[in-house]
């Protein structure tokens, strides 16, 4: 029998979130949840209907887990713990500085009606965390490093679109090669904010706009563009859509450190992503824990969880003896 | 408290392991044990004894987890069941095709005597598996690539030490550049064994040897050299001493995948290893697993267990909140 999987939210990462469903034989999308008209949605999956949210209030004995595909600035701090009063629920809730607090309270759902919850999951939140926690255990005198890009940061790109005079624009994120390679080589160093990152904006100007300010305003821009070098390039909306229509995205999480009864020994650990669909690896991600979050609740096990909290088989179809016999 | 571990077998691997306690906190090791003379032995740490392996028979009180750091060949297969059968154990059991049976073993004398193992545990088998099988969830249209090296093969470099005429040898397995490029670019590539790596060796010969009739037996050595390229470079043995005293390591596992409605998308995923000493670094990971088997036998979760088995915060030192706040 398949997992019946619930997505809410049919954007980008909804979509993604589907067409890794359509990858894993064992799971099955049940429906797709919306805020808005579902007469609007069309979904992809041949036979799968768009639903209102207002539905989730009685489809419990067709949905095993519901996947939350909003966003963590206004949608998943309300939605996860509702939603987990009332489904096993994944979500990809990514503000690092209120992850103590999203957790304590879908926590405290998900305990509440003997479900169980997974938030933070994805690629960073998720598997860069992961790859941070084994590094630091297994090297616990050392450093960590992390880049991302080259990608497309949706939060700049939309922070210069509100500039006045601004259509559209792509902006990406990209790390520094020297300062990549200075940590590989196991030299420890001190790296600001501009040495390890530049970033990139395509702009399509709105007719007539002063070229100049836009410009000036995106690089001085606090918290977003003030403390990295910035290069900004206007082009058409058409050369926009045309070379710039991706989501490509990626980014290494590299730990360096020393071994030996002296600290004579260098290791370097690197844990590298190049993607050329950051909303459909994400999803690709939420749709394998939501497997292991099925699992867990079977077996009693729940609360709220993170990505350390559970073990590397129970994101595998494959049964023990095959993932020793195969993957060890 | 301390978690209170033994090493039995005190070469490079139990040294490793000695380096990697010294650099936990949590940890403490109780005692050395070997198969030879104790008196021998003159252990690193200051305060610690060695002791006869028999020891072990009576010690139960005095030690948590027994890391055991013989080899695969001879030592492991009969080892790891019989200690497990008086102590948690740890091993790095790396016969990848007996894998199977030598968990079976295990996993019956564990579960008789209530106590918790894990086999198959350092880089590869270990945190190269875990890539893998993390991957593999993921992506699952993709395919798997494992590079090793650069780095001394032991193996390798004690098949060549049997040849006639050979006084001491050190063997690098490197990974073809061009290969790493095909794969990490998304292509696919098809490669056979001598398109991924190449070997060199670094032989120091007996005076009046046959040079060229060394390089041949080496060169078409089945199993071991005849299906790579492989070049032999004859020095003295001063100079292997001082330029390949060293054992590094390391290598890639890749994983390339497709997602989208039509496979559109390509993805890389690479975790990658650079080790200046391979049983350090080994050692390292089995004493943070060594912490992880602890608390799974204090909660009850007995028999044998793999990398796969233990979800990540089990082997981290620091309370699930830190780790929420700090590496999530």
């Amino acid at each position: 029998m398949s997992i019946r999987i619930g997505i809410l939210g049919y954007g980008n990462l909804g979509k993604g979130v589907e067409a890794a469903i359509g990858q894993n034989p064992d799971l099955e999308l049940a429906a797709v949840f919306t805020r808005r008209d579902p007469a609007m949605l069309q979904v992809r999956t041949p036979g799968v209907e768009a639903l209102p949210a207002d539905a989730l209030l009685k489809m419990q004995e067709q949905i095993d887990v519901l996947i939350l595909c909003g966003g963590s600035a206004t949608d998943l701090p309300g939605q996860t713990p509702y939603y987990a009063s009332l489904y096993n629920v994944v979500d990809s809730f990514d503000t690092h500085a209120n992850i103590p607090q999203h957790f304590a309270a879908v926590d405290q759902a998900a305990k509440a009606s003997g479900r169980t919850a997974l938030i933070s999951c994805g690629w960073d939140p998720g598997m860069f965390s992961l790859n941070r926690l084994y590094a630091n255990c297994i090297l616990p005198q050392g450093k960590d490093y992390t880049f991302w890009g080259k990608g497309v940061s949706q939060g700049h790109s939309d922070a210069v679109r509100r500039i006045p005079g601004v259509k559209d624009c792509r902006q990406y994120t990209i790390p520094v090669p020297e300062a990549q390679a200075a940590v590989r080589s196991g030299a420890d160093p001190e790296l600001t904010t501009r040495q390890k990152h530049t970033r990139e904006c395509f702009v399509v100007a709105q007719e007539g706009a002063d070229l100049a300010q836009i410009e000036r305003q995106i690089v001085t821009m606090p918290n977003y563009f003030s403390d990295y070098d910035t290069t900004v390039h206007f082009i058409t909306q058409e050369e926009l859509d045309q070379n710039h229509a991706g989501l490509p995205h990626g980014g290494s999480v590299i730990r360096t450190g020393k071994t030996g009864a002296k600290g004579e020994h260098t290791h370097v650990i690197e844990y590298s992503l190049k993607l050329d669909s950051n909303p459909e690896f994400t999803g690709s991600v939420l749709a394998a824990y939501a497997r292991a979050v099925y699992r867990l609740n079977r077996e009693g096990n729940v609360g709220c969880k993170t990505v350390f909290d559970i073990a590397p088989a129970y994101l595998s179809d494959k049964s023990p003896e095959e993932l020793r016999a195969h993957l060890l």
